[in-house]
């Protein structure tokens, strides 16, 4: 990966940001930056300065994934900040408001030298991380190719009588032996009336004839992850649950129908949840349409009822509609799909057929 | 589990804490409180009064998994926590300052009404759950053992020509088969000079004859933890690996022989750590002699170099000193324990020699 142009995109942006350096505290944004994957850190980055802070567990580790300057804190590391930013003399700080717990900022904030103050500055990195490189865009295809191949091989193995968990440990496996690192979240299978929790657990309850199953499953590959739902009906499925699964397979199309460069992600939402309203299924749909997805599972952009956010070629996001009853089930259908100048392209290469096993 | 007894365990330290109410923002504090496993909430808690505040996405499952009272906020979480204090009419609101991220913290305190603050109350429900109860000693023992079967089942695998991820898969995937919902963790495999690194993450580096390889693992069952480290070797050890090897093992039953109700953590951080002085592995042994674990994997108490609390009956610990050589490889040896009156129990039943395969 190219390290050194994402710092300088970021160090291009700090002058608008109105600040001297970035203290950058989200892990998966120190890694997106230096190629670090260790679990405690801090970055500083200032106009022709990187500066990593960690602790002796990744010494050698850091050395090894990164080029950058790296300090290894004997205590706290919000001690080891404080002593760099008085040796720095910055003035203005800026620090990522929704990844850095408050008792850092408290911490840092309460001893900073005269004159250097720490000022809100988020999404600096989100925004950088959320347009892939094409670098980035073939490791999603890996895991999303990885996803759909594990999916289908695990696809046997889903039959009455078969375990929730034993079904999700079946994916997670076959995901793993295709290569996967790991699951980029807990994989979901929910059966019958627990499919309309949409973040259901894997239970022990069986699989059963003539019940929907809701399967959401990511593998995670060289740091970049996937994220798709298929849903699957053991036995032949009634008219209700047909016409239910078509509804939301056209609110998924008209969804990704409205993706494209220059698309905002509040229409993107309002095309899929549109779709859902002739029925009265709208009120059904309880979550958003999608979210950014890359090293992290959740990212920027949110494709939600509130975001003005412009979709920009190189987003890859998620396109996911539900509908969930209490005490029947629920019925969601996802892809992972790129944006591009004239519209998307789908990753998700699984059909989208209601399975009947 | 007896989740009301746990909150009024809690309601009874807020007069102490000088709160009228504590805002809980770690969802394993909240799960530990109220049974709810979904991933976004706050819960507020007064004597008396139990509320949960989460997203459209948890309403059926909050009200299946918990018996206090629900809120589902439609936008923002901290909104609904905001107009909720303004009903209340708390003065006084704990939150936890190292879970609480400075963006939420800001929002909720600058929306205030006149006459109420938020003021620090750090540590409250973690130091709770430190202590475990029967039934939880039962649900980690069972962690635990499903740990080590795994272990045990994998062992099979570890040769020559297996590549670290693929060992790492054997192992996940037995635990799942266990019954383990998830790994606690993700699981260390680390060959050769790699396992020099505390945290490895496992490549595709082949298994080699004449290698160390550290095995890292941990299985969550029924939401509860176990951590538990083993190295194997590859061939017939050479003098120097052995007497690393005992000299580890010599530390770690240091450490475990100073560990009973009452002692400092301190103080069985500095056995494993003096054990490995005459040999001058001290400096190698660069981090942490061990920590709590139950719902987290890392939880209250740190037994490291500067922790003074005491140590108490019903916690459950980790002990893996460790000792790690650059270019060379390293060595760690960790139990999950359970401390008693007069001592403690090693919970984990795999064997400690050196494993040579």
């Amino acid at each position: 990966m190219d390290y050194a142009a994402r710092l300088r995109r970021l160090e291009s942006q700090l002058p608008e940001a109105k600040v001297d350096a970035l203290l950058v505290s989200a892990l998966c944004n120190i890694h997106y930056l230096t190629g670090f994957t260790g679990s405690n850190g801090f970055l500083l980055v200032a106009p022709g300065e990187v500066i990593l802070i960690t602790d002796p567990r990744y010494k050698i580790q850091a050395r090894q994934e990164t080029t950058c300057k790296v300090i290894t804190a004997r205590g706290q590391l919000t001690s080891s900040v404080l002593s760099l930013i008085r040796r720095k003399r910055y003035k203005t700080i800026g620090f990522e408001k929704s990844r850095l717990v408050y008792d850092s900022f408290d911490t840092i904030s309460k001893d900073l030298p005269l004159g250097t103050s720490l000022t809100p500055a988020a999404g600096l990195v989100e925004k950088l991380r959320s347009i892939k490189s094409a670098e980035e865009i073939a490791l999603i295809r890996r895991a999303v190719q990885t996803n759909s191949e594990a999916f289908e091989r695990s696809l046997k193995r889903a039959k009455p009588g078969v375990r929730e968990f034993e079904l999700a440990a079946e994916i997670d496996n076959q995901m793993r032996r295709l290569g996967a690192e790991s699951t980029a979240f807990d994989t979901i299978v929910a059966s019958g009336a627990r499919s309309a929790l949409p973040h259901a657990r894997p239970t022990s309850n069986f699989l059963t004839l003539n019940e929907l199953v809701l399967i959401d499953m990511g593998a995670r590959r060289d740091g970049y992850t996937s994220d798709m739902t298929r849903v699957l009906f053991l036995g032949t499925p009634p008219r209700r649950v047909r016409q239910l699964y078509r509804s939301v397979l056209d609110a998924q199309a008209a969804g990704i129908a409205a993706v494209r460069a220059g698309a905002k992600a509040i229409d993107v939402d309002r095309a899929a949840r549109r779709s859902l309203e002739p029925a009265g299924l709208d009120k059904l749909f309880v979550h958003s349409t999608g979210h950014g997805l890359g090293l992290e599972i959740h990212e920027y952009p949110r494709i939600g009822r509130r975001e003005k956010t412009r979709l920009e070629a190189g987003m890859v996001i998620t396109i996911e509609p539900g509908v969930y009853m209490e005490g029947f089930g629920g019925i969601r259908i996802e892809d992972t799909v790129l944006v591009t100048e004239t519209g998307c392209e789908v990753l998700t290469p699984t059909p989208k057929e209601l399975f009947t096993l």
